[in-house]
């Protein structure tokens, strides 16, 4: 099976990459690392697969390139290879029991670039974690946002997306039970938003008005990568994920 | 009046800028500029505001973080600045008849960074633009994801956001008319997207319907900085922005 790591530059993608990978290991399974990121200095797991033997940020910034235009470089660089980066994933997943991929720093530069749609379209329907930041949730409306970004991603990508709120060993636990109320409760979501009388408070409760209708139920994972919260959320998820896609029984 | 671009690395953000820029300055009006990317090399204006007077990506990289790290902690030392700098924006629009704003390279460290959300909510109600490259309009639930994503620009900042294809002197005119037809009738787009078995078409179908109802009619602008096609629209709709909101008549 294949767990895609998805999220904005700071989110935790290659510190939880490392820290599951680890921990799948010692439940005595065995598991593949893929990097996607050219701009990464260090990795905290050996990857099986490594795009930046092909391309790095750094190397098209010494050629005159500044950052923003490095990374965007980099995909358009690495685009030509993605049917053989594929072909080596599919591989991988072949050998080994879980295949973790760390998706690159932008998430930007995954979403909207060709190369993230053409590798996702050609590995089956890997299950998509979506890394959110506790620090991006100040506002009612921030929550609906978290919801329909998930969204968005199942859109492009054609993936199944779990979010997951990740860095909880920062909160108190009065702080996440509020996250996980307003996660979760779609009515009391609902309630909170009909008293915000703003723009954003309207936009927002008409969208988590439809959201039953457009997404199925959706489980969130609240984890931390320091003490391994969640990650048995997300391996069960990942085992029914493939069981229900019947890629995996 | 305050208008904002706002789009992917690579969309086309800081060219027009530049030109729109300079456009109106050709038709008599009084223009200043505002760069947020802290990453940019070179620009074809010269900014009233320049966050690289106070950090660069290339100085972080310097210190030794790699360049999606560098992107992040730019803005993190950006926030403590970010009323001077709005102060500063709201000066400038008292001076000069159109202030337009430059944002960073990478849309996410707007979008889903403190810096960006708090700036746009002390900027009173600018016009948004959402520029996005033809490149990304490939398959029918494109077009849906386009719309969304620009609801989900209002619904994070709080903004009135105008979708702006970018860069169409690069296509051909019956390239073009597709764009233009799937992304301005919905229904010919929930007609095509009925055709679409996959998760994504049905998804997208979903949320196509639902669409009328919670944005109102949007007026998509066809845009090239090369041959300046568009810059009329978006004059037009910059000022009628800012009729409606009472804040220019």
């Amino acid at each position: 099976m294949i767990v895609a790591f998805l999220g904005t530059a700071g989110s935790g993608k290659t510190t939880i990459t490392g820290a599951f990978g680890r921990y799948l290991e010692e439940q005595g399974h065995s598991v593949a690392y893929v990097n996607l990121d050219t701009g990464v200095k260090r990795l905290p797991y050996t990857p099986d697969i490594d795009v930046r033997e092909i391309v790095t940020v750094e190397e098209l910034m010494a050629e005159g390139y500044g950052p923003n235009g490095a990374i965007v470089e980099s995909y358009d660089r690495l685009l030509p290879e993605v049917e053989k980066i594929a072909e080596k994933i599919l591989k991988l997943e072949e050998k080994k029991e879980c295949t973790l991929i760390d998706t690159p720093g932008q998430m930007e530069s995954f979403l909207f670039h060709e190369f993230g749609i053409m590798l996702m379209d050609r590995l089956g329907e890997p299950l998509m974690v979506y890394l959110f930041d506790p620090e991006i949730l100040k506002r009612p409306h921030d929550y609906c946002f978290v919801r329909f970004f998930a969204l968005m991603i199942d859109l492009r990508l054609g993936t199944t997306t779990v979010p997951v709120l990740n860095k909880i060993d920062l909160l108190e636990n009065e702080e996440l039970e509020r996250h996980r109320k307003y996660l979760e409760d779609i009515e009391y979501l609902k309630a909170r938003l009909k008293l915000d009388p703003t723009m954003q408070g309207l936009l927002a409760y008409k969208l988590c008005s439809f959201l039953p209708e457009v997404s199925p139920p959706v489980r969130v994972v609240y984890a931390s990568a320091r003490n391994r919260t969640g990650f048995e959320d997300l391996e069960t998820l990942s085992y029914e994920h493939y069981c229900t896609c019947g890629d995996l029984t």
